[in-house]
């Protein structure tokens, strides 16, 4: 499974504060951290608090790139907050995140083609899904945009959107269905990612709500997850998930031999 | 999902002595523990080492009744020894097991429809089975028996045989395949078990490989589990699994309110 790191996000206080400070190396520790701990990809968000989240943005992914190569998820809701960092990275990208919305669709998917960026698509129009049908519905609007501008769709990463157990406790199921629904749509199929932390929101039990949920979603064939990679837990859980997927080779050592790959 | 507790077992050295000693308390301890940790019903197997199978199984159940009246799942590759403990059980029995072999068939099926009786079916013959096709193969074979004989479905668990992940790493996800795919044999469809601790045999980390397999398991619809309640980190992560399925309601002390139930 991919797991794109979700810490360097200005939602997280220590974050926002290092954008404020221009502290690198707060950033800099974070994102060696998270690749220490497995993250293949970095998700980058500036968070709503920042003065110019253009600047803040292009900083951020300059302050990155000066440690690791890994590549990058820019996660903004602005077009040209993604683009200004579409323009820095110097590895792969994804492009985090469209929704079947046509206005949004009409400029990310060709944004993704011109800079051979990777897409997360949320399966939602303006409200959230209600069930695993309305995604699937979104889902395909997404799939048939991305066909048509000819995106490879091995790039494209669909996302059922979990919601909080505690409020919508139905919609996990549907979304663990949806996951499996979604590589239907297309051949080759495209992929499914998850952010997984929703799922737990204002429970008591995040950390075991949010690695049963993750274990479930791999038996499903989740691709790639939004998650932190420093919840030891919830790596070993996954490591162990796809062991038993028969993704890598078993030894008594698979939770050290996966992190060192 | 039903937890069958599996360790009134005369392979557990424990056990071997309190058959050997007749120490009613040691069992009568095993037994309220495992259904106070959640168990729904209890397995009762007497082991290699009894000197006398039937006259075990006769004072184990004698014993455990004695404490409890959770249905018994009579555990033993001998049928007399299954039927004479189903003329003492005083709650509905599971038969544990049966396999395709039709000489089996032939005597455990109308030995359940007798004594209206649960029965788990391993989707076996002579060997263990290579690849989901085989289990599916052995398991129409089991479903047809009981239909013939006039079972209700809803009564059968097949079990699909998990082997140990470090020696037949491909068999856990054909495994997770054959659960979902042997609910399409029957309407209703029958029900489906694991005898779960053989995933992880000879690993060094026991703990985490069952609980990640029973959780991707529950994923795909597994409904018994064979297993040892008293793992409290694999009962955790079992509820959170049917939290998320949405089998019972979401509250913050969710784990607790399951194991009241």
């Amino acid at each position: 499974m991919l797991v794109i790191g979700e810490r360097i996000n200005g939602m997280f206080k220590d974050v926002a504060k290092a954008i404020a400070d221009k502290d690198k190396a707060a950033i800099q520790g974070l994102a060696g951290k998270q690749v220490a701990c497995g993250a293949g990809v970095l998700d980058v968000n500036v968070g709503p608090a920042a003065a110019d989240a253009k600047d803040a943005m292009k900083w951020l992914i300059r302050t990155i790139q000066e440690v690791t190569d890994v590549p990058l998820a820019l996660d903004s809701t602005k077009a040209d907050v993604i683009e200004e960092g579409l323009k820095l990275v110097k590895a792969r990208a994804i492009i985090n995140s469209t929704t079947a919305v046509k206005e949004k669709l009409d400029v990310f998917v060709p944004m993704a083609r011109q800079y051979g960026a990777g897409l997360i698509g949320l399966t939602m129009e303006k409200g959230i899904p209600r069930d695993k049908n309305e995604r699937s519905e979104y889902a395909a609007k997404i799939v048939s945009a991305c066909m048509e501008a000819g995106i490879n769709l091995e790039e494209l990463y669909l996302d059922p959107i979990i919601l909080p157990v505690n409020v919508a406790q139905a919609q996990a199921q549907e979304v663990l269905e949806s996951i499996r629904e979604f590589r239907l749509l297309s051949d080759p199929p495209p992929k499914t990612v998850v952010g997984l932390s929703n799922v737990s929101q204002g429970t008591d039990k995040r950390g075991l709500i949010n690695r049963t949920f993750l274990v479930m979603a791999a038996a499903q064939g989740l691709d790639a997850a939004i998650v932190d990679p420093m919840d030891k837990e919830l790596m070993d859980a996954v490591i162990t998930a796809e062991l038993l997927l028969n993704k890598h080779i078993y030894c008594a050592s698979f939770l050290d031999a996966y992190r060192k790959k």
